[in-house]
């Protein structure tokens, strides 16, 4: 079963995505700095994916350490711990994960820290890997037969442990023998939809047509998109969904057309804390506009804007797709209930 | 005072747009399928400009013709009007530019027809040129001090004979000494907005942004755009306005968050026997989604769907600017009494 990110006794493999649909490029990460690295420049990218990532990237620095004693073994885990969650400020499950195995080891108390914090990274992905499957169970009931599905960006496989969030909800609905048509908006500026998701889907042979991010609104206009599916950075306790650039427009317009809105996450995007003005949106470097590949599009010396993501509100989603099951507004209510809730997957 | 497209006795001589930003390649044009790849080519493009493009085609027609009647003259006109008018089906500026000449032509009943057809194509590239500093007084009424305007594609100086539509909307605000920002949504596939409207609006000292497309609705959601401002490739009697993929988008966003939406074109642009059902909008080739200059974004095999317009419903467009003045819904009465009217300009 395809992983996209593995644990190679004291190496982490993974694929720059940076290289893809063109070069299918394994990189091998060594300590935690080389993974925040890859996680800055977007060689790994994807809410869930890079939560996974910060997991394997403290177990590097476990698995590699020299520490003598827990103490400082966990001065240094918490040292990579800052320098992962200083790389993108957006995506929750980054901290998350972080935290989770910070807290974790320190609870620990045994003399096994080293394997805990690898054996804690590989549940981590684990579990990641086993909620999009049952997120995909879930999601596929609200997807029917003949539908054509819109997704931006990718919230795949690639964006996860294995499997995806929004593609996995697209997945298991053909895996339930639904026949569906999926298009794939490019996702400018760095065309996760046209290079990431049309390369799974097609590897999937699930048929996927890419638009360019402004053929949204005509597209839906002419009803043909029956509903729509992403994923999501950060979700806050009041439904408000941080994704990536774009996903905002999208909801408006599916609103307007009344075309179901869709997102799909694991719970470890949920930031039930956070508030609409505590969350940073990571604006990243103008070159991400001004070049595309090594073409330089744009005049110099012009200004660019490039914010990352952007903030859906609740009234936009028809509903949230986890692993703990799908909830509808009101999200206030239905997102506390479900995470005091067991796992139902 | 510069002119995007110029009559050298016997040539046309204009800017290769493919080029820029990054180069000013002029070229020659020395008869009418040449002018026809041109525009196929996008080496010329904006409606108003594809109009002036196809009278200098048909003038390079005349000009270089053996035809020893004004019979044999009016063949080789029509069939080189065909030619031009099978290039684009959106715009209309195209047909309206070739019907003129042939049918004014046809009436002239002089014996200098060639240097007729000379005259004639001229004066449609003069009136475009006069047509967008009128319009340009005209809309700059509706602009305020401090706005921030949002333009998609290129509406400017480069789709015009000069000056622009809705660009030249902006320069006469600017010129009438309001200080104004611009956003320029990048305009994918062929991005004009980051190519042209960045490069014209640089040229010309008036701030500039440009952002992705996905951009566009996460701004007005924090009220950082105040306007919007675009051009036209054709308007129905109805008030429906077909303009560049995208612009639909902009029209919903922009009614979601109270941001006044207006079209600036020349009157050569209104279509008032055409109907919803009767306007072809063009798909163009895959390629131009495929590929960003030489590189390939897209998987090898994966279908792309690539309409190059869209259609924003009246209901949408605070207000059309044209030469003869604005005018605001009911579009049905108000651009009847406009093109019945005489010249306000």
């Amino acid at each position: 079963m395809y992983r996209t990110i593995e644990w190679k006794s004291g190496i982490v493999e993974t694929i720059d995505q940076t290289q893809l649909p063109n070069k299918t490029k394994i990189i091998r990460l060594r300590n935690a700095p080389e993974v925040a690295n890859a996680i800055r420049e977007m060689k790994i990218r994807g809410a869930p994916l890079i939560g996974v990532s910060a997991g394997y990237a403290l177990a590097l620095t476990a698995c590699h350490s020299r520490a003598k004693t827990s103490r400082e073994l966990m001065v240094e885990l918490e040292r990579d711990g800052r320098i992962l969650v200083a790389t993108r400020p957006t995506a929750v499950n980054l901290r998350w994960a972080v935290n989770r195995i910070i807290s974790k080891t320190k609870e620990a108390e045994n003399n096994h820290l080293r394997t805990f914090v690898v054996e804690e990274a590989k549940r981590i992905a684990e579990e990641d890997y086993q909620a999009n499957l049952t997120m995909g169970k879930h999601g596929s009931t609200l997807i029917d037969d003949g539908d054509v599905v819109l997704t931006h960006c990718n919230a795949g496989a690639l964006a996860t442990s294995g499997y995806g969030s929004a593609l996995g909800v697209i997945r298991a609905a053909v895996e339930a023998g639904k026949k569906i048509k999926v298009i794939a908006s490019e996702t400018r500026p760095l065309l996760q939809g046209a290079r990431l998701t049309a390369y799974e889907l097609k590897k999937s042979r699930i048929p996927v047509w890419v638009v360019t991010d402004n053929a949204v609104g005509h597209l839906m206009q002419n009803h043909m998109i029956s509903k729509a599916v992403v994923g999501a950075d950060r979700i806050l306790s009041t439904g408000h969904v941080f994704n990536k650039i774009g996903t905002y427009s999208i909801s408006v317009l599916a609103k307007a057309h009344q075309v179901p809105l869709y997102v799909a996450a694991p719970t470890s995007t949920l930031d039930m804390n956070g508030t609409l003005e505590s969350v940073k949106i990571e604006e990243r470097e103008a070159n991400e506009i001004h070049f595309i590949g090594k073409k330089r599009i744009t005049p110099n010396g012009v200004k660019v804007y490039n914010p990352a993501f952007d903030v859906t509100p609740p009234q936009n989603i028809e509903a949230i797709i986890t692993e703990k099951g799908v909830v509808f507004p009101p999200y206030t209510e239905t997102l506390a209930k479900l995470v005091s809730s067991a796992d139902v997957g």
